[in-house]
C-alpha cells in the first residue's frame, strides 16, 4: 500500500470537498477574527498502549485532547492537520479516516497531512479553530484577585482510568472496555467509566463558546493535573490561588476505586492530570453554565488547599512534567 | 530541566512578543487571503541521523523543508507550531531556539508547541503561510496541455548528499561538512556542497511568490523525487509531461561523483529526491525568474523521458515512498 493510494482513499473518505494534494492546504474562507492554533501528540508509550486502545479510539483520543485546547480557547475547530508516523503493521488509513471523523464530529476537516515510517506510533494534530471573540482575553493570565475559581465535571477520574490501563485495562473497537483483574464487582462500572474517560475525554467545547461571552475570563484545560494547572494559571497571571478540597474531591465510590488501585484520592485529583476540565477563574457566577465554584483568586502568590477542617496547605505544582520522563 | 522552565526559555528566546503559554496560540491578525497550511516531520533514522546533523541543523532543515511546501503554494510563512518528541539526551532548548531563529529568516513566529519524551528524534513543524494571491492557483492540478515544464537549480545533488550521509558524512555545529573517506580530492568540495544541499535545502520562496503573480502556473516542490512528483503533476492535472534529460541532467563533475558513489547519475536526479525545488508548468516564459524549461505538458497521459538522442522512454514513477519502509 503507497502513500499516494493511502492519501487517494483518505481523500475520497473526506469527500468531494477534500482539499488533500497539494503542497499546502489552503484555508482561504474569510477568518474576520483571524484563529486560534494548537498542536498535540500522542505516541505509543508514553501517552498510550497499542495493545489497549484500538487505533479508531486512538483517533478520537487525539481530537479530543487538541480540541481542548480550543475549548479554552473559546474556539470553534475548522481545520486539523494530520503528521503520522507509525511502524508497517499499523492500519494508517483506518486510523487517518478515523481522524476525518472524529474531526467531523467537532464540526472540522482535515486539511493536510505527512505520512511517514517509525518504530513507534507518534501521531501529532494541528487544529486551527475560529475563535467567537476577536481578543485573546480568555487566556491564563486573565485572573484578578477576587475572583472566584470555577470547574465543571470531576476531576481525578481519568488518573484512576489511567492506572486500570497500566494494570492491564483496554478499550478496543466496537466493545466495553475491558477492565483488568481484581477491581470488585461494585466498582466495575465506575471503573469502566473512569477507562472511558481517561481514553476518550470530552472536550468541553460549548462551555469554551460560552465563556468566550464573558466580559473577562481566564481559562485553562485541565490536562497536565489539576495542581500544576492551576499554577500555570496562577503565574501566568500574577495572583494566588486557593482550592477547596471539599469541592474537587472525589465521590466516595471513586474514593474507594482509588485505594483498591493503590493510589491517594486526593493525588489522583490534583496530581493525576488527563482530565481535559476547563478551569476557569472569574468575577462572574457560572451557576448557569453547570460550573461550580471550587475556589477563590487571592493577591497572595502561590497555590493553595484549603482541607475539609478549614486548614490551608501548600499545593505543589505536582502533576505530568512533558519533560520529566 | 522541566517542561515550564524550557518552554520559558524558548519565550524569552522569541522575546516581548512571544504567544507561547496559552494553551491555544492567538493569531488574531486581519488575514485577508486567509491562510495556508502544511506540516512535515523528520524523524531520527528515517530522515537523519543525529551522529550526522547537530540539532541547530536539524531545526533549520525542518523549517526549510516546511517553508518549501509554502513556497509552492506562493505563500509568506508567518506562523510555525513545534511538536517535539525526543529523548533525554536531546538539547529541546536549543533546538527549539534553532526553531524560532530559523523561522525568523523565512519572516515567521514561533506561536506554539508541544513537547514529549520518546525514544527517537520526531520533530514536527506545522507552518502556516499567507499566500500572495487569493485563489489556490498554484496548485498541482493547473498544468495544460501546450505548457512549459520549468525548474531553476540542479535535481539529484541532492541525493548524492544523502548517500554521503550514509556512508558516513555528516555537517555538525560550527564546522564544514565532513566527508566519509574515499572521496578524490578534485571532488571534495562538490561532495560537500551535495551535503549542504541534503542537510539544508534552501526553499525557493521568492521565486514561489513570483510564481504567484502568474496568471496560470502549477507548482510542485521536487521532495520525493522528480519522476514521482512529475507523475503527481500529471496525474493532478489529467495531462502527461515529457522531460527532457538534457535539462536536468547531473553537470559532468556531479556525474562523476554519482559513480564514485555507486549510483547511476539518471537516477539520482529522477529517483533520488529532498531536492526541494519547484517543478513549474505554465504557458509563460519564465526566462526571466531564473528558471529554465525542462519539458512540456502534452494531452497524453503518463510521464515520458526525452533522451540526448531523441528517444521518449516512460518514466516510472519510482522516488520515496512515505510508506514504503
Amino acid at each position: 500500500v503507497g502513500e499516494e493510494a493511502a492519501i487517494a482513499r483518505i481523500a475520497a473518505h473526506i469527500g468531494r470537498r477534500s482539499r488533500l494534494g497539494d503542497d499546502g492546504a489552503w484555508l482561504t474562507e474569510p477568518l474576520p477574527r483571524g484563529l486560534v492554533a494548537t498542536v498535540d501528540s500522542q505516541i505509543e508509550d508514553v501517552h498510550f498502549r497499542r495493545s489497549a486502545l484500538s487505533p479508531g479510539r486512538l483517533a478520537r483520543r487525539l481530537v479530543a485532547v487538541n480540541a481542548s485546547d480550543l475549548a479554552a480557547s473559546a474556539s470553534v475547530p475548522r481545520f486539523g492537520l494530520l503528521a503520522l508516523a507509525a511502524p508497517a503493521d499499523f492500519p494508517v488509513e483506518a486510523f487517518s479516516c478515523a481522524v476525518v471523523d472524529a474531526l467531523g464530529e467537532v464540526g472540522a476537516e482535515l486539511v493536510g497531512g505527512d505520512l511517514a515510517r517509525s518504530d513507534k506510533v507518534v501521531a501529532t494534530l494541528t487544529l486551527l479553530g475560529e475563535p467567537v471573540r476577536s481578543g485573546p482575553l480568555l487566556g491564563r493570565n486573565q485572573a484578578r484577585s477576587g475572583d472566584r475559581l470555577w470547574i465543571r465535571g470531576t476531576p481525578g477520574l481519568a488518573a484512576l482510568g489511567c492506572e486500570l490501563m497500566r494494570r492491564g485495562g483496554r478499550w478496543l473497537e466496537g466493545r466495553d472496555p475491558e477492565l483488568p483483574t481484581g477491581v470488585p464487582a461494585t466498582l466495575e462500572e465506575l471503573a469502566r467509566s473512569c477507562l472511558r474517560t481517561f481514553f476518550e475525554p470530552t472536550p468541553q467545547l460549548a462551555l469554551g463558546r460560552e465563556l468566550g461571552g464573558l466580559a473577562r475570563v481566564a481559562a485553562i484545560d485541565c490536562s497536565d493535573g489539576l495542581a500544576k494547572d492551576l499554577h500555570r494559571l496562577a503565574a501566568a497571571s500574577g495572583v494566588g490561588i486557593v482550592v477547596d478540597e471539599a469541592s474537587i474531591e472525589l465521590p466516595a465510590p471513586a474514593r474507594e476505586l482509588a485505594h483498591q488501585l493503590g493510589l491517594d484520592p486526593l493525588e489522583a485529583v490534583v496530581g493525576g492530570g488527563e482530565d481535559y476540565l476547563l478551569l476557569v477563574a472569574t468575577d462572574q457566577d457560572l451557576v448557569g453554565l453547570g460550573m461550580r465554584a471550587c475556589g477563590a483568586v487571592e493577591a497572595e502568590t502561590g497555590v493553595r488547599l484549603r482541607r475539609a477542617n478549614g486548614a490551608v496547605a501548600t499545593l505543589p505544582a505536582a502533576g505530568w512534567d512533558h519533560l520529566g520522563g
